[in-house]
């Protein structure tokens, strides 16, 4: 399967997953899996969760920009970079964000780690 | 060796290259290695060399904002992500700019992966 497909159709399923119900995210994640959050170092699917459905927003809407992506490692893995903006509920501008997923192989269910930084 | 402080070390030897001698760069990369630069993607050391050699500027500064790393795989590779500002000579005004490292060991040999997106 080709990696750039695969790397766009998990991209646009993560943020469709983010803004439309943030919980549901958990079953993407293993327990192996990090985030890193403007700084902040998170491991393992339950935590990560909890930091994603305790960020200061609820309702919110990402746009994607950019996704580049480069096959990685013997196991079939996807380093993903994504840019985009990020429009809040009740906010008249929006946030420009930077994101990098490591899938650990095409299938989507290895998501393995995030990085995710606002300009 | 901790990861953080490898990284650290890695990319602030590898923008005070970029801006000092951008050929010397060819010594970091290896002929599997890949650059995804604003969407271009290339691959191999002398490609890349190339590549950052004919960019349409010579003098430039980069300003690091921040750096965020995450260990990945058995091998002991290391994800990085920087983001930072671009001084041009002649411009008065700086470009901001994402890049993902993939360190494939704390061997600073051993650097395969690359992705550059300017805002």
């Amino acid at each position: 399967m080709d990696p750039d497909a695969v790397a766009k159709a998990f991209v646009e399923h993560y943020y469709r997953t983010f803004d439309g119900n943030r919980a549901a995210l958990g079953g993407l994640y293993q327990d192996a899996s990090m985030l890193t959050f403007e700084g902040d170092k998170i491991q393992g699917a339950a935590a990560i969760v909890a930091k994603l459905t305790s960020l200061p927003f609820q309702q919110c809407a990402h746009a994607i920009s950019t996704v580049d992506c480069q096959p990685s490692g013997p196991a079939g893995g996807v380093l993903v970079f994504v840019s985009g903006s990020l429009q809040l509920a009740g906010e008249s501008h929006t946030l420009k964000f930077s994101q990098v997923f490591y899938l650990l192989s095409l299938s989507m269910s290895a998501f393995r780690h995030l990085v995710v930084r606002f300009d």
